[in-house]
């Protein structure tokens, strides 16, 4: 396959992905048909099929982008510049409003949702331990740096993480559309890094 | 009303309760009929409509009893004996073993579940905030104590409290069959102490 090939192919599933993804949550998972994001890309279904096996390959290839898309973010934030308290606030919240944006409406997303648990999980539960991992290097800098006590820089790495839950779950964001969860990420990081330090 | 017509139709309420909670466990809400409970009960649906208005106002008092025991549960842990660490401990295992022992089986709970969310919301926000108010008032005494250091209680109890939602949540709980929460509440719990000493 030559580069413009390749490229081209994987332009066709991007815009694919897209598609779809704005179909699912403006119309939902289970009332989108693979035909209608065809038609919106102007392709046949058999053209989406040649690069997607069924609607929920289309969904699970959705999640995995958006699960990337959050580790690479975490990544950056967590090497980026300042302390390791500073830097582990900016990447709660930032985490925070990673996951706000993507669950704003609960309903449109819910079998989105609960499809990408069932077809995507080895992917999710991937992801879930690369931002532990974050979350882990983070914590044994500042452990390292004096900042943080020494101490078990695993478990406090996945205790912090574990402790985020009400701001960095999915269905937990949905369903606290009308509360100020970024006051309450920035209230939960900054009682954390007192129980590091 | 007599002492004696009074209590009789507090047990029978009871009793429409714990018919109509164990069929909604095993058979599902949705696939409950207020008959099905009378027949099991051995009354009309007229008599069952005497004491409950409608199937969702059932699942509201099961939804309201169910919530005065796990509020009764933790007042009497929080007031039990031993220092305000070893309190709060057991207070977090013992709501989220009380959470635990009632969201077993999320398939069959799940219209239970959001039919009390739906219907129930004052009733389940007031005990949010009792819960709150528990953790606040240990933390409080700890701090008078000098166990822990001075700081706004209030805020330290919703913090706790919030940070514990990965293991308090029923939803999360019954997402979750497989692992190992109890540890995981004692691990959590555990790097909060940190946080208030």
């Amino acid at each position: 396959m030559s580069v413009k090939t390749r490229t081209s192919a994987d332009e066709t599933r991007a815009r694919i992905l897209d598609v779809a993804e704005e179909h699912f949550r403006r119309i939902g998972y289970a009332k989108t048909a693979v035909a209608d994001i065809a038609a919106a890309l102007d392709m046949s279904p058999a053209n989406v099929y040649r690069f997607f096996a069924s609607k929920s390959a289309i969904n699970d290839a959705i999640c995995r982008r958006c699960l990337d898309e959050c580790g690479a973010l975490a990544q950056s934030v967590a090497r980026g510049s300042g302390s390791a308290a500073e830097r582990l606030e900016r990447l709660a919240i930032e985490l925070h409003r990673f996951n706000k944006a993507r669950c704003t409406d609960e309903k449109r997303l819910h079998d989105m949702v609960e499809v990408a648990m069932a077809e995507s999980w080895q992917a999710i539960q991937a992801h879930l331990a690369e931002i532990v991992a974050i979350f882990t290097t983070l914590i044994a800098e500042g452990m390292a740096a004096g900042e943080f006590r020494q101490g078990d820089a695993a478990e406090a790495g996945l205790t912090v993480k574990q402790a985020l839950t009400s701001v960095l779950h999915p269905v937990l964001i949905a369903q606290s559309a009308g509360e100020d969860l970024e006051a309450e990420t920035r209230r939960l990081v900054r009682f954390l890094i007192q129980a590091l330090r």
